[in-house]
């Protein structure tokens, strides 16, 4: 008898952002393969008696290779457990699922993806402003602000992130933000576009900084922030992140 | 005694995809202010006695003005009442909350904004594609597909949404996707780009249709398609979508 493979998004960091289904497959699961970024009081929902794995990694500090851990889930799967792949926020964006997910197939194991709540959203919820507005917003997109590397990913479509009229969010963006800021300054964007850094959101560490696109590149010149953070940038109203 | 306002996210519409929060939200709440695309098996989480009411609407039918939602909160929370404004997806991504939250400030109510699992991810999720992938989809945009005259808005950065490198999701998009993909060809879109169109996700009308951008085009001229439905285009394995 095959086991079976849930991808589930942990959301935020809040456990009370988990999904009541995400609360079920935690309590049935046999295994769970967290990364450090969802861990905590989350896998608190796990049944006593399950494996508690920890597979993932913090930016810039040495993980298990990628292919060890899809080994790990067919492994786990073929012996008939029930696996949960806890991934943070929603796993459909930046969770890196392809390979894992190739893996599975290959194996023939069945799998679900279980979405969650999305650190992008939560972090405009906490600051209490809408990621669209009619008019001024009608676009929002998500990119990363690192590659395999750590560095800035040089294939960026600069020109649709300097868009005025768009709403972005860069997922792990410190170290790189500067460099990026100063594209798309370069390529029209205002420097005092409104930008919000989001570090920790939905958990006791949670802080929020309010700047602007040009300031916030000089604050964060020669950083190295690790904790899981966004950076917010688009025409928000000044008055609703004060 | 004043009251407050929290925004919950409902998510695409299946209660197990409802956070623990949402849930906690509804069964505190006085009165729950809600949208028809967002009812039914949700709203058997508010406690007994509690005023449900309709204030949403569907595309083409006629709602409330806006303005009339905005004084239902205020005048609920000035009487003390706990108030939750369900919204469907996440409350943050095309959930209007301007005015609803201008009213609220301008009348000093508190307020919060819960975020949801948009149907965005969700729709992903079903599919069992990730809208991003290392080197091929490093970028995710979500715009709406009519403005508030249920027309295409004219003001869309095509050159952004039809850059092949990026995972686009079109919400409400039915009776303007003909028009939109085609200037998404114009602009240099490849018609055989992978397409997903998804209505109802999660819920148990669910239908999820795998086509390409121009094809769709094809597929839904002259439709009046009025479920919730958000189409899907983008970089995706066609495999993934098979």
């Amino acid at each position: 008898m095959s086991g079976f493979v849930s991808f589930v998004g942990s959301g935020p960091g809040d456990p009370e952002l988990l999904t009541l289904k995400a609360v079920a497959r935690l309590k049935a699961a046999d295994a769970v393969l967290f990364d450090d970024l969802s861990a905590g009081p989350i896998l608190e929902y796990a049944r006593t008696g399950a494996d508690l794995v920890a597979v993932g990694k913090r930016a810039g500090r040495p993980s298990p290779k990628q292919d060890h851990v899809s080994r790990l889930l067919v492994d786990y799967a073929v012996a008939g457990a029930k696996v949960v792949r806890l991934k943070s926020g929603d796993p459909t964006l930046f969770g890196r699922l392809e390979e894992e997910i190739s893996a599975l197939r290959a194996a023939g194991i069945g799998f679900e993806i279980v979405p969650g709540v999305t650190s992008a959203t939560a972090a405009a919820a906490v600051a209490g402003i809408p990621l669209t507005r009619r008019l001024t917003a009608r676009r929002v997109q998500f990119v990363t602000g690192h590659d395999v590397a750590g560095e800035l990913p040089t294939d960026l479509n600069i020109s649709a992130l300097a868009d005025p009229l768009a709403t972005t969010v860069v997922f792990m963006p410190q170290r790189t933000w500067p460099l990026l800021a100063s594209r798309l300054m370069a390529a029209g964007l205002p420097g005092d576009m409104p930008a919000l850094l989001a570090e920790n959101v939905s958990t006791p560490a949670q802080s929020l900084f309010r700047s602007t696109v040009g300031q916030l590149a000089k604050q964060l010149e020669g950083t190295r922030g690790s904790a899981p953070a966004l950076i917010l940038y688009g025409p928000l109203a000044e008055g609703d992140l004060g």
